[in-house]
Parts: structure tokens; sequence; C-alpha cells
């Protein structure tokens, strides 16, 4: 296993951690002052702060980018919604080449509608084939930009609104079954915090392979969580085995940065220094 | 499929569902005035109302049950705690007896000291170990008083806390090792609440089959849903394709009751008549 108690190298922190104290040039600039390489942006956060002026400012403070947060809700109520959801995924797809991501995550959505609160449908399997065919007619486009696509599995606890992609097993079976070569063009964001209670985890970590191992999130599962979107934990202060887990993934062939993806209002709440202090921290001696 | 709309005759009440409301044998007496003819006790409350008497108010009242809530919590952070655990599983086992429980519901447990919000380890593959030698161990001694074991696989959200056996596949692999013969010994209590999202539930709900199927809770799942225990939702009321699933776990074989298992805040607040009367129509039309 690599050592990472020695430097910042494969740190990177995900936009999110720190979006509500800060704005998107100011998170690259408080991470390149702490030699923190790379970082995750988050799509409405680009937007806001314009994409090829984004693309400048990484370049100008030279940092790197672990992926691009994110595409994917894919299904839809109806053929409209579904167009609309591809057009917008090939979107996703031009600005994360402009920013040099070396993945667009997805997360891949779910039932129509209930993100807002308001299902229109309980047919999850539907969902799962809108997904299906949405991720495949994506790939076209992704593989002509090459562009890989990781289906980053949820939390099963967030199965009805954000992404009915709720195992590794089962984001892996579409892989299989999209790229069944295993060129690189479609894997999976593994994040500890939706994965961790898997019993299959590790098998499924080495099925991955390298080749399928396009990105690793980071946080903690808090005992208990209060919350089921924002409660995540920081690393250290709850119960997932990350240096094990991280050993299951290096064995595997994953060489890349361990992102730090922390949605959570008590986070949010502190100084974005002290935060960004914390994570470099904890990277160091826990994960 | 069974017709449920014609009479009560498959449903039964978890005592949980109306438990701030009402006391035990105040529950016993709403259900048989309603022609609720089941009902699924709780250990705590058998307890302060006292055993024997509620297998003489049961009686008296013509009420079956479909099962004891409940076994489990295995794992314990040294030798004292494992043996406590399995001596308590024996003694619930002796009261499902008396109660003429169908089965003893179990939940296996997790993390030691996790449920009281000081977890002692992060070793949820140790905490496996122990769930299994504690199934093994009880299993010994529930064949020898014939009454039945049905792992509860529990939403992966309360995997740290209450169960780490978070998925059907997961309980039938126990199952399928300590019972192989499939002799009825040992099966599952399937929870739609805490199953609806596994890509595997019908493929699972096939290989569980008639001698596995031991119990069928059904509620439903809120969109959003606010709390990770006490947000359940009434029948209906969320995105749980219950007409599906009872189909699925029908054409297994599964002719027992649907036993109403709701434990929120919103339902402990209003009336127990009111909660049994929407339980009884909801049963007979959603269900």
């Amino acid at each position: 296993m690599r050592d990472l108690s020695r430097d910042l190298a494969h740190l990177s922190i995900n936009t999110a951690t720190v979006r509500k104290q800060l704005g998107l040039f100011d998170i690259i600039e408080a991470c390149a002052r702490r030699g923190i390489p790379t970082l995750c942006p988050w799509r409405d956060q680009v937007r806001a702060a314009g994409l090829a002026e984004t693309a400048r400012r990484l370049a100008d403070a030279g940092l790197g980018t672990s992926g691009y947060c994110r595409g994917g809700f894919f299904p839809a109520a109806d053929p409209a919604g579904l167009t609309a959801a591809l057009e917008d995924n090939c979107a996703a797809i031009d600005e994360a080449k402009v920013l040099n991501a070396p993945c667009l995550v997805l997360v891949v959505g779910s039932l129509p509608g209930a993100l807002a609160g308001n299902p229109l449908s309980k047919d999850i399997a539907r969902a799962r084939a809108q997904v299906y065919d949405g991720i495949a007619a994506t790939l076209d486009y992704a593989r002509g930009h090459a562009m890989p696509l990781a289906i980053e599995p949820l939390h099963p606890m967030q199965g009805a609104e954000r992404s009915c992609i709720n195992t590794l097993s089962h984001a892996l079976d579409i892989c299989d079954a999209l790229d069944p070569d295993r060129t690189g063009a479609l894997g999976v964001a593994l994040d500890v915090y939706h994965t961790w209670w898997d019993p299959q985890l590790e098998t499924q970590i080495k099925r991955a392979g390298r080749e399928r191992l396009l990105a690793y999130h980071v946080c903690d599962w808090l005992v208990p969580t209060r919350d089921l979107l924002n409660d995540r934990g920081m690393m250290g202060d709850g119960i997932v085995e990350l240096r094990k887990i991280r050993g299951w993934i290096e064995a595997a062939g994953y060489a890349g940065p361990a992102e730090v993806e922390i949605f959570s209002e008590r986070w949010w709440a502190t100084p974005a220094a002290e935060v960004l202090d914390v994570c470099a921290r904890r990277y160091q001696t826990v994960v």
C-alpha cells in the first residue's frame, strides 16, 4: 500500500466539502496554498464561476482534477425528458474535457420526480432500464470524446431519489454489458460512504480491477447518522475501515487520488481553512 | 395471488406500530375487536405485560401470532457478552414457544456498542463472523424446541447499529450453510422496507422459496425519508411496489400473514384506533 502520511500528493478535495463557505476560485486558491494538488468540482459551481475561467484558474494554480461531478439523472417520465437528460450528459462531457477531468462521475438518478419530493412512478425496474439505456447512449458520445464515465453506486437509502444503482456489483454488471472489453471508457466511482456495508465489497473491488476503478471517494459513516443526505463524517470520526478498503482498491491496481467528499451541515458550518486542514491531516493519518 | 380485499384473514399487526399509544393487552383487544386475527408482539412489551398473562389474553381473544420480535444482537466485545447473547436468545425461544409463535425474528446486531452510540470496533467482518456463530449455536437450541429462526435483513442504513446482515442474499447464504436441507428450522423475515431497493430481490425471493420465507412485513418507503429509524410510511404512502413484491413471495410459496410493522413518529402521534383502521384499509386496498 502507498504511504499517504508523507505528503498530500494523492489527496483531492471534492468541492462540495466546502461549498457553503467558499466560491470555486477561493477553493482552488485554498487548495493550492496547502499543496493539495487535485480537486473535483461540481457542475453548478463551475457554471456559476464560468467554465473557461475555471479551467484557467486551475491551470494557473497548477491543480489537476480527480473527476467532474456530475452527469447522470437519466430516468424521466416522458421521451422529452429522456432526450433532455442525454443532451445534458453530452454537455457535461464537453465541460469535463475543458477541465481536463479524468472522468465524468455519474449519479444515475432513479424514480422520475422523486428528487423533487413528488415521485411520478414506483417502477424502479423501469428506472433501471432507462439508466442502462442512458448510459449506453452517453457512452457512445463519451468514447468519441475520450471521456471515461464513472458510475457511482449510491447508498440504498438514496435509492428512490438519486440513484437506482446501489451496489458495486450492479454497477459492474452494467460496465461488463456495455464495455465488455474493459477499454477504460466505463467504470465506477467507489465512495466508501455508499459501499462500506456491502458484504461483497472486497470481492467486487477485485472484480472491478484497475480498468474499472476510475475514482475513489472517502469520508466516514457516523454512528448514529442523523440525516440521509447531509450527515457524512470526517475520516476517522466514524466506523468505516478506511485503510482496509484502500488496501483492497490498491491491490486491485488503483493508483489515483483519494478524493474527500463530505456533505455535512457540521463541516459546512466550520471555517473552510479549518475543514481543509482537518481533511489534509486525516488523509495523512487515517485514510 | 391471494385476494386480500375481501377480509382481514391474512393481516397481522406488529405491536410496535401502536406501542406508544397502547399497552399490549389493549392492542390485543383492539385487534380482536376489528377482526384482525394475528399480531407480532415485541419482547419488551411482553415482559412488561407478563408472558403467561399475554399468552392467556391472546388465547382468550382467539388471536394468533405471526412471529415474536425479537432475538439476535449476537456480536459482543468480549466472551462474556457473546455468552450472554446466546443465553438471551435461548430465553427468547422459550418465550416464543409459550406464545405459540411460528418463528423468532432475528435482528442479528452489528458492531458492539454501536447501538448505544459508542462503537467499540469497526470490524464488520468480525461482527458477521460472530453473528454466524451465534445463529449456529442458537439454531441447535431452536431445533430442540421446534422454534424456527427468521433472519431479518435490515436496510444497509442500519448496518452499523442493528444488523450486519443487509441483503436477502446474505441472509440466505447463512441459511444454506447452517440448514442445507431446508428443514424449515432457519429462514428469513422479509420486510419490504428493508429490501425494496435490492436489484436482486426477485431472484433471491425465488431462491428463498417456501421453506425459507417465514415472515413477511409491510409498510412503505417515504420520499423523502426524514429519519433513519422512525420514519416508515403507511402502505400506499411511499414508493414500494407492494403488490409486485407480494406477487413474488406468493409465487415462491408464501401463504402466511402480511404483518404491518411501522415505526413512525407520525403514526405514533395518531390515535391507535385510527392507525389500526388505516392499516386494515390499506391492507385490503394496496398491499
